[in-house]
């Protein structure tokens, strides 16, 4: 006898919770297995982009990463001077001004995870651990609901494996080595037969689920190998709890990373392998890491009586450019895209694949999509990943170089600060754009001029704003929470104006009660009315330009079973009394008296399109017709 | 056979709970029992002033308020017009720019309680409940360590009253009324003998500690009686999210302060007393408040479907002169002042009082003080509460004054919200000033000339400074965490100047050496060098003018089992990457240029004396030995 879920993910690491977030908070019936016995307390990635900090407030986390994580805010480049004496050269911030609300923070990928487990949890839905997929079978019947099939076995741990434990060798991304996983559990559990609409693969660069669709990743390796380590130093070098980028003379490169309780991540240059030799782990140990780190900080000082994690990896980057099978089994995360760790991408950019695909598996599965937005996915996540593994290679190759001194061959600094620099907004992740596509509009000169600083593809950049209803200061972005909804952003203009009050007025009422309406087409008749596309007001005139029960009922929506009014959705672009503000229709690019425009946002923040008032309605109509499915 | 600890707390409500935070951040042994048999969870206070949040960021728990409280950011005046309408005739701001950095939150009085039960869990002290205090002597032995003996008994709890019930009845702030108790109870439990150093009444308006002393709360009432309410309302007055002080013509007045979770706090003008007349709670219901509430607001509409919490309360001040008995036995909060509630300042009072006294008694429990600092707690807190009840007396008459309209007479609207205005700082709790004492300097021109905005007596204010370590912009406030050590802030000046340069390098070694100065003196030989009195350091310079490791070491000293390195200590005075910042020497009217100075500030941040470099170690030593213990 088969169970039934909607979707069933498998591996519970970054992309895989991520994946498990969004369904669970969108009342999917998801499970979500992994082979492991237990969670993963300390090392492995712990880099956190902007764009990532973005997400995690859309699911209301972030407050807990910015709480825990330390937040980078310098990085300081040491190089050799013209006798190699090791100077700091420049000192750039970490997050450059402009890229995002939020700043680069790093946290071990434990807490990370803990994080979106609470909040998979908060939606009922938990990891079910010790269970490791056997067969998977995907059926061509087109009339059967759950079509793809999928036998896990119940495992029986052995031992309890510490991946944490300093003497665990190698590094990798999400998920012990098949050898490993071997030594920690029998097979000899129950077998269970799960039947999926969709079955999601987030198991790691060695992922199962890719090996049965018989895709594999394509690339090669640079045979250059560093060690990494959690440490709390003691050193003389000046500079420890800002992020150290450093070029020895002759001795290698080396990467400081200041991290959360006093701990310090290192990623350390340790040698060269011959074509064709493999890293052997048990050759290597904190000990030799420290001796290589010491030989590249020479004559500064470096001791590290705590080593709280320590591995070593080879570079290389691999991408896989199947990433869906008949859009009923998908790869996310590690599973097509691996490469060195150092850039700080890996983690973020396999959660923002899953950010990516969760909202579109959730509307399939709910039955309010069509089954063609699911092709979007890889259209738009295999050219991110492609990206990743260009940056990653030009990164890599130029970090691993010996520096020219004086006039010496070798990699010039200036060139690799330049790159660093030029990558900033990139490595943020707040640089993604996705293509037209189903879901996306083409950009025109007319939309351009609507709205000249929000970019179709691009996600919807923050604008501190302020509250109506209660004058607070808010950042726009933080009321597009990750919940499934389409957004509607009007910016309404000068309310001051009668003639723009009126062209307001006659939107809201045409969006409310035209037949082609999406908002009228796609809400259930007994739903509340901002349940399906929720309308965000921003006027450009103060708050005190029309009183709040003077907006139209499509603006200020009642609510639940008591139909309480709603008072969070609309704003003005004023200088609040305490915290700045009064630059979002600058910021944004629209002109405050003009005729204002409609800013169409998708669930993971997307911008889809740019309208005039004039025919949006019948272009929205036009729009969501080609891929929202009409309740009965 | 009695129990012995330092320090017995009677009452857990917010000042019991306060002094719980810091004896258990201290070390200090301590024992907390209420005789209710659960905490309360709806209703009663829920104002937290600016300089509460400063308090509660000193024991790390403000994120948590700030994130479930609602924050106040307006108030509307809505007044009678010439033809008698309600009309909204000003908008202010509800926290002045440049009070704290924090801001005014509301949020019910449990899920504070909450947050510092779990402070105070965290210090490994929990609430013991069901415990009945029944007798407490004090003996006149000087010889003994624990003279205060109470006996206490163990309570079975019948049933569970809840007085979150919406048909309990009277306002109270902090306890169960005697009769209340009497009926949710038996006394037939075990009896207890606790013998104690030093016994705290946080018991409440009823205090039996109070009691037990002869001490008695003196004032009057006014025969005015109020309704308060928590609730979710559907009305059309055009403002409800943020603070509303409404005055109607001739049916009273009413206030509106805009809650966490949707809620709404009213407090509605009900009606008046005969001279002698008690307020009949069972004649008050839901129904009559709203309906009270309903006529203030006409023609406005209103209505309540849900309803979480409401009570009646008789407007009145009154005050307990006396808080110690022998500097034994101390009385905090509700126990010696009670007053309104509208003001929003009767628990944030209460707690400033129990934070007031915590670091004091901490530091005479475990010997490191003479009990003579105790002397300064009644010093200090009586002159408070007698501003309180002051502040009370004057906003309560013009509230429920009737409103002056045309040529009638009346209260004044202009005066009464000039007198808002003009007690917004006194009403934050950021005016707060202590007199000089044992434990407070006199200020003199030649201090103010050092530090011109930092007034002696007063709290340390905030700044926005950069860490030199990691580059964070950070308040400078943040800092002074409550763990029980006085610090020195040292305004370094110029670091670029090789002369004052010299002069801080010889302050440091002058402090760290010299046989009278304090740190020498009163830090224990194998503690950390920062463990009893802190340096912070603050330069007018920038990060770059000098290296973090040219810095000497009683500035970033080394401390724990591996001497790490700290990197917490060292501040420069310019503008941060992201965060604005460059501008705390200005702000602490302090010379960029100039030759700096040293602010002593105790434990509860309060700044103690304004010194210069010259004879700074000499006079730190004459202050802290009248009050500090040699360790031996």
């Amino acid at each position: 006898m088969a169970n039934e879920c909607d979707v069933l993910i498998i591996g519970a690491g970054p992309a895989g919770l991520m994946l498990g977030c969004w369904l669970a908070r969108t009342g999917v019936k998801t499970r979500i297995i992994d082979r492991r016995a237990t969670k993963i307390t300390r090392g492995h990635a712990d880099g956190v982009q902007c764009r990532t900090i973005e997400i995690f407030q859309s699911f209301a986390i972030a407050d807990r990463l910015q709480k825990e994580g330390n937040e980078l805010s310098e990085v300081v480049f040491y190089n050799p001077d013209k006798d190699g004496n090791l100077v700091a050269t420049s000192r750039i911030p970490d997050t450059e001004p402009n890229t995002s609300r939020f700043r680069h923070v790093v946290l071990n990928q434990g807490r990370i995870e803990d994080f979106l487990i609470d909040c998979m949890n908060t939606g009922g839905l938990a990891v079910e651990r010790s269970m490791s997929p056997l067969s998977l079978e995907i059926s061509d019947s087109t009339t059967e609901s759950h079509p793809v099939t999928v036998k896990v076995q119940h495992l029986i741990p052995l031992e309890k494996v510490s991946e944490s434990d300093p003497s665990s060798g190698l590094y990798r991304s999400n998920i012990l080595s098949d050898e490993e996983f071997d030594r920690s559990a029998s097979k000899g559990g129950k077998i269970e037969t799960i039947k999926a609409k969709y079955v999601v693969g987030c198991d790691g660069a060695r992922s199962w689920t890719r090996k049965q669709l018989g895709f594999s990743l394509e690339g090669d390796s640079a045979n250059i190998y560093w060690g990494v380590m959690d440490a709390r130093p003691i050193t003389n070098l000046p500079d420890l709890r800002v992020k150290v980028v450093l070029h020895s003379a002759d001795s290698g490169s080396l990467l400081i990373v200041p991290r959360e309780r006093n701990l310090v991540r290192f990623y350390i240059q340790m040698g060269k392998l011959q074509p064709g030799e493999k890293l052997d782990a048990s050759a290597q140990s904190p000990e030799k890491i420290i001796e290589s780190a010491r030989k590249i900080i020479a004559p500064y000082t470096l001791e590290c009586p705590q080593v709280e994690w320590w591995s070593v990896y080879e570079i290389g980057q691999r991408l896989c450019k199947n990433v869906s099978f008949k859009n009923r089994v998908f790869l996310a995360g590690d599973a097509f895209h691996t490469h060195s760790p150092k850039g700080g991408q890996g983690m973020n950019v396999s959660m923002a694949d899953s950010y990516n695909l969760g909202w579109k598996l959730a509307a399939c599965a709910k039955g309010i999509s069509s089954p063609s937005v699911l092709d979007t996915y890889g259209e738009e996540r295999v050219e991110v990943a492609r990206q990743l593994i260009e940056f990653d290679h030009k990164v890599s190759r130029l970090f691993s170089g010996k520096p020219a001194v004086a006039e010496s061959e070798g990699v010039s600094m200036e060139e690799f600060q330049a790159l660093w620099v030029r990558m900033g907004k990139w490595s943020s992740g707040t640089a993604t754009k996705y293509e037209p596509s189903l879901i996306m509009a083409e950009s025109t000169a007319a939309k351009i001029g609507l709205a000249k600083n929000i970019i179709i593809g691009s996600h919807f950049e923050s604008q501190m704003v302020v509250c109506y209803a209660d004058a607070h200061a808010v950042q726009l972005a933080d009321k597009l929470v990750a919940d499934g909804r389409w957004r509607l952003i009007v910016f309404a203009g000068n309310m001051g104006s009668p003639n723009q009050l009126q062209r307001f007025n006659d939107l809201c009422s045409h969006l409310l009660n035209a037949p082609e309406s999406p908002i009228k087409k796609y809400t259930p008749p007994a739903a509340d009315l901002n349940s399906v596309i929720e309308v965000l007001t921003l006027t450009s005139s103060p708050r005190r330009a029309l009183p709040y029960s003077a907006f139209p009922e499509l603006a200020r929506p009642f609510v639940g079973r008591y139909r309480y009014p709603t008072y969070d959705q609309i704003f003005s672009d004023e200088v609040s009394y305490l915290d700045g503000g009064g630059e979002a229709y600058s910021g944004y690019g629209v002109d405050p008296s003009g005729p204002g425009c409609v800013v169409v946002v998708r669930p993971d923040q997307h911008v889809a399109d740019v309208l005039p008032f004039e025919d949006c309605v019948e272009t929205l109509a036009l729009f969501f017709d080609r891929f929202m499915i009409q309740c009965e």
